[in-house]
């Protein structure tokens, strides 16, 4: 039976994931069917005020759009680029937002209190790259619920890690970031304030300003012309070009590739997990993205023990961080419960 | 009281470390209290039979040292060169040694039931790098129960990963295997088969073949002096050269911490410990390195959270495998009763 308004019993999670630009939000049922989602444009400009009654209007909107209402509630998850404090199953509302280069202004926010008040319902707060993983984990490419590291390829490389079904957060709250794993020596600055991470190398961004640059500097490519009638040059527009065989576009894009084929065997190593979850815009690229990350990753494959994981595309796109943020709320309402 | 035969109830575990030169064994009570422990040469090219007897021979020892005898045995637990397939907590006797560079001819060795058959007793393997990890946790530099990550500088890097009080797996049963992390893109040859493993330019015998090679080709060193009456180059002489202010020494010993400190940046992102433990051969420079890795970590430290892991000198010295392996067989006795 669909939960209903007129039951009025608590059924479903939502899960919301607060991005730079947009919040969307989904509504999920204990059993992981999806009833509606719906994506805003978020003015996180304006500060935490505005966009946190924007969150409770879209809660409502997206419940309606599921005939349900509040009371159907069991919990509400939030996805928020870090770094934050995230909610502990014990206690009720306490993730706050710690600060963000996403959310300029965001300082100390205590995100969890604030919207709970306004729903009356429990927070969940996860870092986004670990409710993308988890919602992966979940519904998506992971859901014969082995352990795996996904990693979210966009502005820059978000990641989450998931061992025995759970959210790896270490010691202080902040484990598997691993797009600053440092993968060239003193190489590009990047905005954490280190040299050399990954992200600089293999995100979408990376590939952008790579490519940008390479044009800005007269190379010779089909992106000149692809990109001359205000086109903006982002991955996709590099991997088009790739795929029609433009030689500075291909080296660019394999350059990525390859670092991410070693970041691969890192992750292997530090974790064995079963699967590498590739997700974010440039995972739209599909097995242009994969077929060459894999390559990249057994051409180095070690001989003592048969342990390569496999890369796989995200299933969810860009829905992973809502839903894994509405997971992370049931599961965390199960845990208080216990 | 101290357990003793006349009472003859189960009281303690005996650990094993099987090296590729020596076999150690520690007896530890339930409460972590030492009572007694030795090491002999191990004959491992003399293949399993031998070596199991000796390990035999070794526990008996090492009870009558406690004044115990088997009866007081609650499990055994051994630690060894993997890849292996470790003891699962619910299985009695399964862990096999599957093969090792350290073990020449040991292929699939059912140890856990040969040994168990000959002690009457139950048996827990483990990786090495893992074992030694667990007896920091237990009884040495970690042992506040944070989460920590211990890296054994020896012949190669051994590296195990304790997360909320377990040894890290992952679905391969070959997790935190942190030697193989690549440092340097298409650097130099392993013997897993990879290029640019953390084990080629950080441990004990990295740092003793790249001396070599600098006195081979004739660079300036006291180095050279220091091993005319036929010392040999290790990572004591270099450690002892540099200590005395030799630039090429220093060089070296530099460069070994340089590799180790951006590994530790990789760690904290990727596992976020309270404390990464440095142990092995390399590690009896006491703060000649622990100041130099930390002083390589600090100089990238990024500004997005305060998380940086505390570099620390191990606490067990040699005995950690062999201590960690008695707690592990522990740890399993106490979830198998579950």
């Amino acid at each position: 039976m669909t939960p209903s308004i007129a039951t009025g019993k608590p059924t479903v999670s939502v899960g919301i994931d607060l991005g730079g630009t947009t919040l969307t939000a989904v509504v999920v049922d204990r059993e992981g069917k999806r009833l509606a989602d719906r994506t805003t444009p978020a003015d996180v400009h304006g500060g935490p005020d505005s966009v946190i009654s924007d969150m409770v209007e879209l809660v409502d909107a997206v419940l309606t759009e599921a005939s349900l209402d509040r009371k159907a509630i069991i919990g509400v998850g939030v996805a928020a680029p870090g770094p934050l404090s995230p909610s502990k199953p014990a206690c009720r509302r306490s993730g706050r937002i710690i600060c963000s280069a996403n959310l300029p202004g965001w300082v100390d926010v205590p995100l969890c209190d604030r919207l709970g008040e306004a729903l009356d319902v429990s927070i969940t707060l996860e870092n986004d790259g670990n409710a993308a993983a988890f919602g992966e984990f979940w519904l998506g490419a992971g859901k014969d619920g082995a352990d795996l590291v996904m990693l979210t390829l966009g502005t820059g490389v978000g990641a989450g890690v998931i061992l025995n079904g759970q959210v790896l957060r270490g010691h202080f709250e902040n484990a598997g970031e691993l797009g600053h794993m440092i993968v060239v020596h003193d190489g590009l600055l990047c905005t954490c304030g280190q040299r050399g991470c990954l992200e600089q190398y293999a995100s979408a961004g990376a590939v952008a300003r790579r490519a940008a640059a390479s044009i800005e500097r007269g190379d010779s490519s089909s992106l000149t012309e692809a990109v001359k009638n205000g086109t903006p040059i982002n991955s996709e527009t590099v991997v088009s070009c790739a795929r029609a065989g433009d030689e500075l576009c291909m080296r660019i894009w394999d350059e990525a590739c390859f670092h991410l084929g070693v970041a691969c065997i890192t992750i292997q190593h530090a974790f064995n997990p079963k699967r590498i979850v590739l997700g974010g815009g440039m995972s739209e690229a599909g097995s242009f993205l994969v077929d060459r990350v894999t390559h990249h990753l057994h051409r180095q494959r070690w001989t003592l023990h048969e342990d390569l994981p496999l890369i796989v595309p995200a299933g969810l796109g860009r829905n992973a961080g809502a839903i894994g943020a509405a997971g992370l709320a049931l599961q965390n309402r199960v845990k208080s419960e216990d």
